[in-house]
């Protein structure tokens, strides 16, 4: 019924309350540790390791997504991504997700059923389930979704832990996403992956893929239980922003974190975006091309990379790469200075 | 610093996202449970037993609370109380919270920290550490609570299991909320607990009892787990009105549920109340005040009192109190009889 419904472009309301979630919960995946999922007053899953491991995030239309920007599919993946990569940044394995869904009436019930495409696909590439939610009605759309995990057997890795001479290492981009961001605010739109396979040269591609990770964020979550294996002293998702989070390890740790910005691996997809934001943008106001690689790297947030820190022993996998070092003392710098510029993000401003 | 804000008078946005976060963070019981609660990027909670149960409720402004009716500290015991509420009822203890907000900037900061300590109250009710969260700005106040609980050991308490033959049992009182929520509607307004001992008549003091139901419940948490010791076939949490609870019930279990409405102990409170709502209303919309109890007690949500079914052989402790019986076949009946009436809630109507 819900499918007549959206394809006769009906609305959340057209399906009412049980309707939708019956549509959603249908969608999700169950989860190979979940005993009791949706449908239930709660649900039960599997703890091997007796330590749960909780988070939740909001994500807010206007706020953290535009509906002129992102496809529902979108919403999904990010809402379920930025609470997953949480549960990987304490070294823990993702097993569950809680869902809370509030939003208009008059939402095309083929948007929320996409949003649960897109919440149930990056759930099951994370290998959780989706094991229960809420809906009520909203003037915008809001999802808050909590993310549960297991520790199985290893010490969850905190933010305090790192020790003066232990380097500092990121596993996934840094300033894809605020590129992409960047790109999308200047005007350019996302192309389909024929469009982009289509495409004669790479910087169309290059783009597309910079805009795809602002709007579908796809952390490699096997890093965060990879490094804690490893033995890593400490461990963040960079949600806010890489100087912003390392900002919150380094205070936690008690230790002074200094990033080395030549192996920060900008790279070309980077500067092909600064360059095509500074031609898009009439009015400069983006930032010079040169520096917009290096903000976007530093300051950027919602990549949901994973930074953390070892002993310098440690031998990193190939997808840790080595940006820094921590010292005696206390802040983050750039090539031993502080960086002149915006640390991140806040709300309530 | 926040208490100097909220002395002042000063907003929420006066105090940023990281000192709302402090202010809230620094009110909040830690709980015994908690190995890393409130932040990090995620909290670490024992599950002593191997099976976490889990749930997420949403509390809007306009839709559960209004805030006219309802103070900072009446809208965190509530959304606390719902949430934890479905942890009881699957027969598992409560052990943590994490507390999604998004409010105005424009919010008060004491109202703010009032909704902390209401949280904070009610967790600790139930013995629940408040473990993590988020905060965001949007138009309106919203709520977003997951729960967590143990199952001590126990299997989990499900809606399916009723059995022919079984009784249906109440923990905790039935149409209270919806009568304090009649009472607000009509216009009466919650005296403070010194006037209630000050008032030379019973009925002010049952009113203001009905109306602090509905704007804070108290459930009784111990039930469920105690429910689940008894050895319960089946269980549910009171928050859409008790006919469509046990309609989830009846329908999961593939029974059908009598319900005897001489059994339902209405009393005295719910008597004064509906002379009260009849006397202050002017439409007489309200309903006839002989028949608004038992309406009350059936279709009104939010008491979060736990219905259950036992064997018969069960012998019962006081606070529950045997309200019906099921038997073969589907649905829920009162007195042999449908109940016509609305069956409760819907929300995107």
């Amino acid at each position: 019924m819900e499918a007549a419904i959206a394809e006769s472009g009906g609305s959340v309301a057209d399906l009412g309350e049980w309707g939708i979630i019956a549509a959603l919960a249908a969608r999700m995946p169950s989860g190979p540790l979940t005993a009791i999922g949706i449908g239930d007053d709660a649900a039960v899953v599997a703890v091997p390791s007796g330590s749960v491991v909780a988070s939740v995030d909001l994500l807010l239309e206007g706020q953290h997504f535009l509906l002129s920007w992102s496809s529902g599919y979108d919403v999904g993946v990010k809402a379920a991504a930025r609470s997953l990569a949480d549960i990987a940044a304490m070294g823990a394995v993702p097993t569950a997700l809680l869902v809370a869904l509030a939003a208009p009436g008059t939402l095309p019930a083929r948007w929320a059923l996409d949003l649960a495409d897109g919440l149930a696909f990056e759930a099951g590439r994370a290998g959780a389930g989706v094991v229960g939610g809420d809906t009520a009605r909203a003037d915008k759309v809001l999802l808050s979704v909590t993310a549960l995990g297991d520790l199985a057997g290893r010490a969850p890795v905190r933010r305090a832990g790192a020790a003066p001479g232990d380097v500092v290492a990121v596993s996934g981009p840094l300033g894809h996403s605020a590129a992409g961001y960047a790109l999308l605010a200047a005007g350019a739109r996302p192309v389909t992956a024929a469009d982009a396979e289509a495409a004669s040269e790479a910087a169309p591609r290059e783009l597309a893929g910079l805009m795809a990770a602002h709007l579908r964020p796809a952390p490699a979550y096997q890093a965060g239980p990879e490094a804690a294996a490893l033995g890593a002293t400490a461990m963040i998702d960079v949600s806010d922003g890489l100087l912003a989070d390392l900002g919150h390890v380094a205070a936690a740790s008690g230790v002074w974190i200094d990033i080395d910005s030549s192996r920060l691996a900008l790279g070309d997809p980077l500067a092909a975006a600064a360059a095509a934001v500074s031609r898009l943008s009439r009015t400069h106001a983006a930032g010079s091309p040169r520096s917009l690689p290096l903000q976007w790297a530093l300051t950027g947030g919602e990549d949901h990379s994973l930074a953390a820190t070892f002993a310098p022993s440690v031998s990193l996998p190939p997808r840790w790469r080595v940006i820094g070092t921590t010292r005696s003392g206390s802040g983050v710098t750039v090539d031993g200075e502080p960086y002149r510029g915006s640390p991140g993000w806040e709300h309530f401003r």
